[in-house]
């Protein structure tokens, strides 16, 4: 554990999201690091990914599409329309260049908590839920989901994405595609796995 | 309106489907012929469109999958593991194949009536909707979804998507790829329509 890279990241993430989003932050740390430990994950991998995760958050729609543009990230239509969702990809994109972090896994974690995709690594998969789950979030069905975090990542994380699909209905946001091919895989994972 | 056709097609039907599905497809033949008339769509091919979109729906997996290889259809993945979505499909070919229908609109609405697809043509739309919202239709929302058909059609199919999208994740289906990028269109268009 770098116990100096930690405290870099803490400090800047002070200076860019709100104390709100800061407790937060930490609760998906504390999650991340519990369900690495649960499901055979590495604990300082899900520290340091639960920790990025919400980096660029609170940046202005203009500046997430400014720094795409700038940096030249590729990004598709719909992160484009639905800019709540581009923050992971621009996340990753800082954790990469501000704090020289190289480790694929971490930055594809950090990348893809916002959609999900196909392919998820156990990583990547602790840090979806675990942004769903942490302490500090209270939504109807939340106890059920840490219920089920205990029982199965794969079963918590498909029912994370199918309340995530219904949410974005009833918001009457467009639902980006990977959110539905990961859980399509998912449930064909845990179909294949009762046979 | 060719009436003999007409007369054949419900011939068959009478043999290849069941009851209950035969006046489910006389309530679709109905909405569909109403909302053509209301939406400035072609009532003759809606008639026929919708006597058609359900005449694979009583074959057995089997023989959806085996019409599917002796006549080498395209179809992809999902399809064939969500064997309930086929026979729009396999019921476009036998419209074509068997009753000699030509018009590539009928075909394509009757193909589509499972899954949606972007680019849906009035027609298209016209079906996917009757399919959900004749008056055989019993279930909770049908009178919502009756009362927006009045109102505007691609907002009723937004709705009917939306519905259908909620109920395949209840039952642990996978999700059709077409059905979100049919959904997100429509509901594109109908934000830019609001600015």
């Amino acid at each position: 554990m770098n116990r100096q890279l930690i405290e870099a990241i803490e400090s800047r993430l002070r200076e860019v999201i709100n104390p709100k989003r800061y407790r937060h932050t930490m609760g998906v740390v504390d999650a991340a690091v519990y369900l690495a430990n649960k499901y055979g994950g590495n604990a300082a991998d899900a520290h340091l990914a639960a920790l990025l995760h919400d980096f660029a958050k609170d940046f202005s729609e203009a500046q997430l599409k400014a720094y795409v543009d700038k940096n030249q990230l590729e990004v598709d239509e719909i992160l484009m329309e639905a800019h709540e969702l581009l923050h992971g990809k621009v996340g990753a994109h800082i954790a990469k260049k501000e704090f020289h972090i190289e480790n694929e896994a971490i930055l594809k974690a950090i990348e893809n908590h916002t959609t999900g995709s196909t392919n998820m690594s156990t990583l990547e998969k602790i840090i979806y839920l675990a942004d769903f789950i942490e302490v500090g979030r209270d939504y109807p069905g939340v106890d059920d989901l840490r219920q089920l975090a205990e029982e199965s990542l794969d079963k918590a994380v498909l029912k994370a994405f199918n309340n995530t699909i219904v949410y974005v209905i009833s918001i009457e946001k467009p639902l980006h595609p990977n959110t539905i091919y990961a859980r399509n895989e998912i449930l064909k994972l845990i179909e294949g796995a009762k046979k």
